[in-house]
Protein backbone atom coordinates (compact mmCIF):
# COMPACT_ATOMS: atom_id res chain seq x y z
CA UNK A 1 0.00 0.00 0.00
CA UNK A 2 1.09 3.14 -0.93
CA UNK A 3 2.07 5.40 1.92
CA UNK A 4 0.07 8.33 2.91
CA UNK A 5 1.82 11.99 2.52
CA UNK A 6 1.50 14.53 4.64
CA UNK A 7 2.00 18.65 4.17
CA UNK A 8 3.24 19.91 7.31
CA UNK A 9 3.56 23.71 7.73
CA UNK A 10 6.92 23.94 9.58
CA UNK A 11 8.19 27.70 10.54
CA UNK A 12 10.86 25.95 12.84
CA UNK A 13 9.76 26.67 15.68
CA UNK A 14 8.33 24.36 18.56
CA UNK A 15 4.43 23.92 17.93
CA UNK A 16 5.40 22.73 14.01
CA UNK A 17 8.10 20.95 14.96
CA UNK A 18 5.80 18.95 17.20
CA UNK A 19 3.33 18.71 14.21
CA UNK A 20 5.54 17.14 12.38
CA UNK A 21 7.14 14.43 14.68
CA UNK A 22 3.45 13.99 15.18
CA UNK A 23 2.71 13.55 11.26
CA UNK A 24 5.35 11.26 10.87
CA UNK A 25 4.39 9.18 13.92
CA UNK A 26 1.10 8.51 12.44
CA UNK A 27 2.66 7.06 9.49
CA UNK A 28 2.54 9.85 7.15
CA UNK A 29 6.03 10.41 4.57
CA UNK A 30 6.12 14.20 5.27
CA UNK A 31 5.95 17.02 2.97
CA UNK A 32 7.28 20.18 5.06
CA UNK A 33 6.78 24.00 3.41
CA UNK A 34 8.42 27.10 5.25
CA UNK A 35 7.84 30.09 4.28
CA UNK A 36 10.25 33.14 4.01
CA UNK A 37 7.33 36.48 4.25
CA UNK A 38 9.56 38.98 4.68
CA UNK A 39 9.58 38.06 8.14
CA UNK A 40 12.40 40.57 10.60
CA UNK A 41 15.02 37.19 10.93
CA UNK A 42 16.19 34.06 9.12
CA UNK A 43 17.05 32.06 11.98
CA UNK A 44 13.91 30.02 11.83
CA UNK A 45 14.34 28.87 8.51
CA UNK A 46 17.70 27.91 9.34
CA UNK A 47 16.09 26.00 12.36
CA UNK A 48 13.30 24.58 9.82
CA UNK A 49 15.61 23.24 7.59
CA UNK A 50 17.50 21.32 10.33
CA UNK A 51 14.08 19.87 11.77
CA UNK A 52 12.84 18.70 8.36
CA UNK A 53 16.39 16.49 7.93
CA UNK A 54 15.83 15.91 11.48
CA UNK A 55 12.64 14.12 11.32
CA UNK A 56 13.43 12.40 7.94
CA UNK A 57 11.20 14.63 6.07
CA UNK A 58 10.82 13.73 1.99
CA UNK A 59 10.85 17.00 1.08
CA UNK A 60 11.27 20.37 2.27
CA UNK A 61 10.39 23.54 0.08
CA UNK A 62 10.81 27.00 1.40
CA UNK A 63 8.36 29.41 -0.18
CA UNK A 64 9.05 33.21 -0.88
CA UNK A 65 6.46 35.22 -0.37
CA UNK A 66 6.81 38.52 0.65
CA UNK A 67 4.38 39.77 2.59
CA UNK A 68 6.26 42.54 4.06
CA UNK A 69 5.97 44.56 1.71
CA UNK A 70 2.23 45.65 2.83
CA UNK A 71 3.63 45.92 6.41
CA UNK A 72 0.90 45.67 8.93
CA UNK A 73 3.09 43.79 11.64
CA UNK A 74 5.89 44.32 13.56
CA UNK A 75 6.97 40.67 12.25
CA UNK A 76 7.50 42.36 8.96
CA UNK A 77 7.67 45.69 9.05
CA UNK A 78 11.20 47.18 9.98
CA UNK A 79 10.05 50.38 10.79
CA UNK A 80 8.36 48.91 14.10
CA UNK A 81 10.00 47.64 17.25
CA UNK A 82 9.24 44.58 18.86
CA UNK A 83 7.54 45.27 21.69
CA UNK A 84 8.30 43.92 25.11
CA UNK A 85 5.64 40.85 26.84
CA UNK A 86 3.26 40.79 28.43
CA UNK A 87 1.18 37.25 28.21
CA UNK A 88 -1.88 38.93 30.28
CA UNK A 89 -2.49 41.57 27.98
CA UNK A 90 -5.54 40.95 25.84
CA UNK A 91 -5.14 43.58 22.67
CA UNK A 92 -3.77 41.88 19.61
CA UNK A 93 -0.07 41.98 19.54
CA UNK A 94 1.42 43.78 17.22
CA UNK A 95 3.40 40.09 15.78
CA UNK A 96 0.31 39.58 14.08
CA UNK A 97 0.38 39.21 9.93
CA UNK A 98 -2.31 39.80 8.16
CA UNK A 99 -3.93 36.76 7.22
CA UNK A 100 -0.95 34.60 7.53
CA UNK A 101 -2.37 31.38 8.14
CA UNK A 102 -5.05 31.93 5.13
CA UNK A 103 -2.17 32.24 2.92
CA UNK A 104 0.02 29.60 4.50
CA UNK A 105 -3.00 26.67 4.14
CA UNK A 106 -3.51 28.21 0.51
CA UNK A 107 0.25 27.64 0.03
CA UNK A 108 -0.06 24.31 1.26
CA UNK A 109 -3.26 23.27 -0.44
CA UNK A 110 -1.35 23.63 -3.50
CA UNK A 111 1.29 22.35 -3.12
CA UNK A 112 -0.68 19.30 -1.77
CA UNK A 113 -3.14 19.20 -4.96
CA UNK A 114 0.43 18.73 -7.07
CA UNK A 115 1.65 16.21 -5.18
CA UNK A 116 -1.25 14.10 -4.07
CA UNK A 117 -0.91 14.81 -0.35
CA UNK A 118 -4.53 15.67 1.00
CA UNK A 119 -3.40 15.76 4.87
CA UNK A 120 -2.36 19.09 6.20
CA UNK A 121 -0.61 19.48 9.72
CA UNK A 122 -0.35 22.57 11.21
CA UNK A 123 0.62 23.89 15.10
CA UNK A 124 -1.48 26.10 15.99
CA UNK A 125 -3.42 26.15 19.71
CA UNK A 126 -6.43 28.07 20.23
CA UNK A 127 -5.41 28.17 24.30
CA UNK A 128 -2.62 29.99 23.56
CA UNK A 129 -4.79 32.17 21.09
CA UNK A 130 -3.43 35.46 22.19
CA UNK A 131 -5.71 37.52 19.39
CA UNK A 132 -4.25 35.26 16.69
CA UNK A 133 -7.53 34.53 14.85
CA UNK A 134 -6.78 32.54 12.27
CA UNK A 135 -5.35 29.76 15.20
CA UNK A 136 -9.30 29.25 15.81
CA UNK A 137 -10.72 25.77 14.91
CA UNK A 138 -13.77 28.05 13.74
CA UNK A 139 -11.20 29.47 11.19
CA UNK A 140 -9.45 26.09 10.36
CA UNK A 141 -13.08 24.92 9.47
CA UNK A 142 -13.89 27.56 7.17
CA UNK A 143 -10.45 26.96 5.60
CA UNK A 144 -10.87 23.47 5.13
CA UNK A 145 -14.21 23.68 3.27
CA UNK A 146 -12.67 26.53 0.72
CA UNK A 147 -10.04 24.44 -0.16
CA UNK A 148 -12.25 21.97 -0.47
CA UNK A 149 -14.61 23.88 -2.78
CA UNK A 150 -11.42 24.98 -4.65
CA UNK A 151 -9.34 22.48 -5.40
CA UNK A 152 -9.82 19.67 -8.47
CA UNK A 153 -9.11 17.08 -6.54
CA UNK A 154 -11.96 17.43 -3.88
CA UNK A 155 -14.65 19.06 -6.15
CA UNK A 156 -13.99 16.57 -9.22
CA UNK A 157 -11.94 14.12 -8.17
CA UNK A 158 -12.99 13.50 -4.37
CA UNK A 159 -9.91 14.00 -2.94
CA UNK A 160 -11.08 16.27 0.27
CA UNK A 161 -8.26 17.77 1.82
CA UNK A 162 -8.14 17.54 5.67
CA UNK A 163 -5.99 20.49 7.85
CA UNK A 164 -4.84 18.38 11.11
CA UNK A 165 -4.85 21.04 13.80
CA UNK A 166 -3.92 18.57 16.42
CA UNK A 167 -3.01 20.84 18.81
CA UNK A 168 -6.30 23.41 18.54
CA UNK A 169 -6.89 22.43 22.00
CA UNK A 170 -3.83 21.57 23.65
CA UNK A 171 -1.44 23.75 25.62
CA UNK A 172 2.40 24.40 24.87
CA UNK A 173 2.78 22.26 28.00
CA UNK A 174 0.61 19.59 26.51
CA UNK A 175 2.45 20.10 23.09
CA UNK A 176 6.54 19.42 24.76
CA UNK A 177 5.34 16.53 26.78
CA UNK A 178 4.18 14.89 23.67
CA UNK A 179 7.47 16.26 21.42
CA UNK A 180 9.49 15.24 24.43
CA UNK A 181 8.16 11.30 23.93
CA UNK A 182 8.25 11.55 20.26
CA UNK A 183 11.89 12.63 20.33
CA UNK A 184 11.06 16.11 18.81
CA UNK A 185 14.70 17.66 18.72
CA UNK A 186 13.81 20.66 20.58
CA UNK A 187 17.37 21.79 20.63
CA UNK A 188 16.44 23.18 17.27
CA UNK A 189 13.38 25.04 17.39
CA UNK A 190 13.50 28.35 17.44
CA UNK A 191 10.60 30.75 19.45
CA UNK A 192 11.84 33.74 20.10
CA UNK A 193 10.72 37.05 17.95
CA UNK A 194 14.25 38.34 18.00
CA UNK A 195 16.50 36.74 16.07
CA UNK A 196 20.21 36.80 17.78
CA UNK A 197 21.84 33.78 18.38
CA UNK A 198 20.41 32.98 21.67
CA UNK A 199 16.94 33.61 22.61
CA UNK A 200 16.30 36.96 24.25
CA UNK A 201 14.54 36.27 27.24
CA UNK A 202 12.31 38.89 26.99
CA UNK A 203 9.71 38.84 24.42
CA UNK A 204 5.96 37.25 24.69
CA UNK A 205 7.21 34.45 22.92
CA UNK A 206 10.57 33.77 24.89
CA UNK A 207 8.03 33.99 28.11
CA UNK A 208 5.70 31.12 27.25
CA UNK A 209 8.23 28.91 26.29
CA UNK A 210 10.49 29.13 29.40
CA UNK A 211 7.13 29.13 31.33
CA UNK A 212 5.99 26.10 29.58
CA UNK A 213 8.76 23.96 29.71
CA UNK A 214 8.89 24.70 33.40
CA UNK A 215 5.86 23.70 33.78
CA UNK A 216 6.02 20.15 31.66
CA UNK A 217 8.82 19.45 33.96
CA UNK A 218 12.07 19.67 31.23
CA UNK A 219 14.70 21.87 30.66
CA UNK A 220 14.57 24.06 26.95
CA UNK A 221 17.22 22.53 25.22
CA UNK A 222 17.78 25.60 23.31
CA UNK A 223 18.90 27.08 26.08
CA UNK A 224 21.73 25.10 26.91
CA UNK A 225 22.57 24.82 22.96
CA UNK B 1 -16.13 61.08 3.18
CA UNK B 2 -13.19 58.78 2.75
CA UNK B 3 -13.12 57.28 -0.23
CA UNK B 4 -13.91 53.74 -0.14
CA UNK B 5 -10.76 51.18 -1.03
CA UNK B 6 -11.06 48.20 -3.30
CA UNK B 7 -8.10 45.97 -3.89
CA UNK B 8 -8.14 44.45 -7.62
CA UNK B 9 -6.99 40.81 -8.78
CA UNK B 10 -5.38 42.11 -11.97
CA UNK B 11 -3.90 39.22 -13.97
CA UNK B 12 -3.00 41.71 -17.24
CA UNK B 13 -6.13 39.59 -19.04
CA UNK B 14 -9.70 40.67 -20.05
CA UNK B 15 -11.79 39.78 -17.22
CA UNK B 16 -9.90 41.79 -14.57
CA UNK B 17 -9.19 44.50 -16.74
CA UNK B 18 -13.18 45.27 -17.06
CA UNK B 19 -13.37 44.28 -13.22
CA UNK B 20 -10.52 46.89 -12.36
CA UNK B 21 -12.79 49.81 -14.77
CA UNK B 22 -15.83 48.47 -12.70
CA UNK B 23 -14.34 48.94 -9.67
CA UNK B 24 -12.91 52.35 -10.41
CA UNK B 25 -16.80 53.09 -11.73
CA UNK B 26 -18.46 52.24 -8.06
CA UNK B 27 -16.20 55.11 -6.61
CA UNK B 28 -13.55 52.52 -5.32
CA UNK B 29 -9.43 53.90 -4.80
CA UNK B 30 -8.18 50.88 -7.01
CA UNK B 31 -5.15 49.25 -5.62
CA UNK B 32 -3.96 46.60 -7.98
CA UNK B 33 -2.31 43.31 -6.87
CA UNK B 34 -0.74 40.92 -9.52
CA UNK B 35 0.85 37.53 -8.96
CA UNK B 36 4.91 36.42 -10.84
CA UNK B 37 3.80 32.83 -9.64
CA UNK B 38 5.73 31.16 -12.04
CA UNK B 39 3.90 31.60 -15.05
CA UNK B 40 5.45 30.62 -18.09
CA UNK B 41 6.05 34.20 -19.23
CA UNK B 42 5.39 37.82 -18.00
CA UNK B 43 3.76 39.63 -20.82
CA UNK B 44 0.69 39.72 -18.90
CA UNK B 45 2.21 40.85 -16.00
CA UNK B 46 3.79 43.99 -18.09
CA UNK B 47 0.36 44.56 -19.36
CA UNK B 48 -0.68 44.58 -15.83
CA UNK B 49 1.24 47.58 -15.13
CA UNK B 50 -0.03 49.56 -18.58
CA UNK B 51 -3.59 48.39 -17.20
CA UNK B 52 -3.18 49.91 -13.96
CA UNK B 53 -1.55 53.25 -14.62
CA UNK B 54 -4.41 53.48 -17.64
CA UNK B 55 -6.87 52.94 -14.87
CA UNK B 56 -5.82 55.46 -12.58
CA UNK B 57 -4.60 52.95 -9.76
CA UNK B 58 -3.51 54.15 -6.65
CA UNK B 59 -1.07 51.31 -6.15
CA UNK B 60 -0.34 48.73 -7.96
CA UNK B 61 1.57 45.45 -6.55
CA UNK B 62 3.55 42.40 -7.34
CA UNK B 63 3.81 39.42 -5.27
CA UNK B 64 6.34 37.04 -6.08
CA UNK B 65 5.74 33.59 -5.29
CA UNK B 66 6.84 30.50 -7.17
CA UNK B 67 4.04 27.81 -7.21
CA UNK B 68 5.57 26.85 -10.22
CA UNK B 69 8.09 24.55 -8.19
CA UNK B 70 5.63 21.95 -7.66
CA UNK B 71 4.40 21.87 -11.06
CA UNK B 72 1.19 20.55 -11.80
CA UNK B 73 0.24 22.77 -14.67
CA UNK B 74 1.05 23.53 -18.04
CA UNK B 75 0.77 27.14 -17.47
CA UNK B 76 4.02 27.16 -14.63
CA UNK B 77 5.89 23.62 -15.63
CA UNK B 78 8.32 24.24 -18.53
CA UNK B 79 8.55 20.48 -19.08
CA UNK B 80 4.68 20.56 -20.46
CA UNK B 81 3.55 21.63 -23.85
CA UNK B 82 0.63 24.01 -23.65
CA UNK B 83 -2.05 22.29 -25.77
CA UNK B 84 -4.03 23.39 -28.39
CA UNK B 85 -7.46 24.43 -27.82
CA UNK B 86 -10.82 22.42 -28.01
CA UNK B 87 -13.51 24.71 -26.48
CA UNK B 88 -16.20 22.11 -26.55
CA UNK B 89 -13.85 19.83 -24.23
CA UNK B 90 -15.15 19.05 -21.14
CA UNK B 91 -11.90 17.62 -19.09
CA UNK B 92 -10.35 19.76 -16.51
CA UNK B 93 -7.68 21.50 -18.93
CA UNK B 94 -3.93 21.39 -18.24
CA UNK B 95 -3.54 25.21 -17.38
CA UNK B 96 -5.26 24.69 -14.01
CA UNK B 97 -2.57 25.65 -11.67
CA UNK B 98 -3.42 24.55 -7.78
CA UNK B 99 -5.57 26.22 -5.84
CA UNK B 100 -4.02 29.48 -7.64
CA UNK B 101 -7.55 31.76 -6.64
CA UNK B 102 -7.18 30.49 -2.77
CA UNK B 103 -3.84 31.57 -2.48
CA UNK B 104 -4.28 35.07 -4.60
CA UNK B 105 -7.61 35.48 -2.62
CA UNK B 106 -5.64 35.25 0.51
CA UNK B 107 -2.71 37.36 -0.27
CA UNK B 108 -5.14 39.96 -1.55
CA UNK B 109 -7.31 39.94 1.97
CA UNK B 110 -3.78 40.17 3.94
CA UNK B 111 -3.14 43.17 1.57
CA UNK B 112 -6.31 44.55 2.21
CA UNK B 113 -6.52 44.08 5.87
CA UNK B 114 -3.16 45.82 6.25
CA UNK B 115 -4.46 48.71 3.94
CA UNK B 116 -8.17 48.61 5.34
CA UNK B 117 -9.20 47.91 2.02
CA UNK B 118 -12.04 45.72 2.50
CA UNK B 119 -13.52 44.77 -0.95
CA UNK B 120 -11.85 42.92 -2.95
CA UNK B 121 -12.56 41.91 -6.58
CA UNK B 122 -12.34 39.23 -9.00
CA UNK B 123 -12.85 38.90 -12.98
CA UNK B 124 -13.89 35.20 -12.13
CA UNK B 125 -17.04 33.66 -14.05
CA UNK B 126 -18.45 30.25 -13.62
CA UNK B 127 -20.81 30.94 -17.45
CA UNK B 128 -16.54 30.43 -18.41
CA UNK B 129 -16.15 27.66 -16.03
CA UNK B 130 -14.19 25.41 -17.90
CA UNK B 131 -13.71 23.01 -15.18
CA UNK B 132 -11.73 25.67 -13.36
CA UNK B 133 -13.61 24.65 -9.51
CA UNK B 134 -11.97 27.92 -8.19
CA UNK B 135 -14.10 30.47 -10.45
CA UNK B 136 -17.58 28.87 -8.95
CA UNK B 137 -19.63 31.73 -6.27
CA UNK B 138 -19.72 28.52 -4.21
CA UNK B 139 -15.99 28.79 -4.27
CA UNK B 140 -15.98 32.34 -3.61
CA UNK B 141 -18.44 32.03 -1.01
CA UNK B 142 -16.33 29.37 0.84
CA UNK B 143 -13.58 31.63 1.12
CA UNK B 144 -14.87 35.15 1.56
CA UNK B 145 -16.53 33.13 4.99
CA UNK B 146 -12.53 31.43 5.61
CA UNK B 147 -11.39 35.20 4.92
CA UNK B 148 -14.06 36.67 7.90
CA UNK B 149 -13.18 33.95 10.14
CA UNK B 150 -9.12 34.27 9.96
CA UNK B 151 -8.70 38.25 9.97
CA UNK B 152 -8.75 40.78 13.08
CA UNK B 153 -9.70 43.39 11.07
CA UNK B 154 -13.32 41.18 10.59
CA UNK B 155 -13.44 38.71 13.67
CA UNK B 156 -12.12 41.53 16.26
CA UNK B 157 -12.82 44.99 14.28
CA UNK B 158 -16.20 44.66 12.64
CA UNK B 159 -14.87 45.18 8.93
CA UNK B 160 -16.23 42.07 6.98
CA UNK B 161 -14.70 41.61 3.53
CA UNK B 162 -16.48 41.36 0.88
CA UNK B 163 -15.27 39.46 -2.55
CA UNK B 164 -16.88 41.07 -5.32
CA UNK B 165 -16.57 38.61 -8.46
CA UNK B 166 -19.27 40.80 -10.33
CA UNK B 167 -18.70 38.28 -13.99
CA UNK B 168 -19.40 35.46 -11.96
CA UNK B 169 -23.09 35.01 -14.03
CA UNK B 170 -21.58 37.53 -16.96
CA UNK B 171 -20.37 35.54 -20.65
CA UNK B 172 -16.99 37.18 -21.60
CA UNK B 173 -20.10 38.87 -24.16
CA UNK B 174 -21.29 40.56 -21.36
CA UNK B 175 -17.94 41.52 -20.01
CA UNK B 176 -16.66 42.77 -23.59
CA UNK B 177 -19.62 44.75 -23.64
CA UNK B 178 -19.68 46.52 -20.21
CA UNK B 179 -16.19 46.78 -20.94
CA UNK B 180 -16.41 48.85 -23.91
CA UNK B 181 -19.16 51.33 -21.99
CA UNK B 182 -16.45 51.83 -19.57
CA UNK B 183 -13.83 52.64 -21.68
CA UNK B 184 -11.59 50.09 -20.89
CA UNK B 185 -7.90 49.67 -22.55
CA UNK B 186 -8.70 46.25 -24.05
CA UNK B 187 -5.57 47.02 -26.89
CA UNK B 188 -3.41 46.24 -23.83
CA UNK B 189 -4.89 42.78 -22.44
CA UNK B 190 -3.59 40.02 -22.85
CA UNK B 191 -5.31 36.42 -23.31
CA UNK B 192 -2.82 34.23 -24.96
CA UNK B 193 -1.82 31.30 -23.63
CA UNK B 194 1.72 31.51 -25.17
CA UNK B 195 3.64 34.28 -24.86
CA UNK B 196 5.05 35.68 -27.83
CA UNK B 197 4.71 39.37 -29.28
CA UNK B 198 0.95 39.23 -30.53
CA UNK B 199 -1.53 36.45 -29.28
CA UNK B 200 -1.24 32.70 -31.05
CA UNK B 201 -4.97 32.54 -31.84
CA UNK B 202 -4.72 28.75 -31.49
CA UNK B 203 -4.89 28.57 -27.75
CA UNK B 204 -7.92 27.85 -25.86
CA UNK B 205 -7.71 31.14 -24.30
CA UNK B 206 -7.25 33.22 -27.90
CA UNK B 207 -10.42 31.10 -29.40
CA UNK B 208 -12.35 31.89 -26.72
CA UNK B 209 -11.28 35.94 -27.38
CA UNK B 210 -12.13 36.17 -30.41
CA UNK B 211 -15.66 34.48 -30.29
CA UNK B 212 -16.73 36.87 -27.81
CA UNK B 213 -15.41 39.91 -29.51
CA UNK B 214 -16.99 38.75 -32.99
CA UNK B 215 -20.12 38.13 -31.10
CA UNK B 216 -20.45 41.42 -28.47
CA UNK B 217 -20.41 43.03 -32.22
CA UNK B 218 -16.79 44.69 -31.97
CA UNK B 219 -12.86 44.11 -33.27
CA UNK B 220 -10.30 43.25 -30.85
CA UNK B 221 -8.47 45.98 -30.45
CA UNK B 222 -5.16 43.40 -29.41
CA UNK B 223 -5.49 42.13 -32.73
CA UNK B 224 -4.84 45.47 -34.40
CA UNK B 225 -2.18 46.89 -31.93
Amino acid sequence: MERKKAIVLLSGGLDSAVAMWLAKSQGYDVYAISFSYGQRHSIELEKAKILAKEAGAVAHRIVDINMGQWGGSSLTDMSMEVEEGDVNKKEIPQTYVPARNLVFLGVAASMGEALEAYDLFIGVSEVDYSGYVDCRQSFIDAMQNAINMGTVAAVENGHKFTIHAPFIDKTKVDEIKLGMELGVDFKNTWSCYKGEGTPCGTCDSCKLRQEAFRKAGYEDPALKA
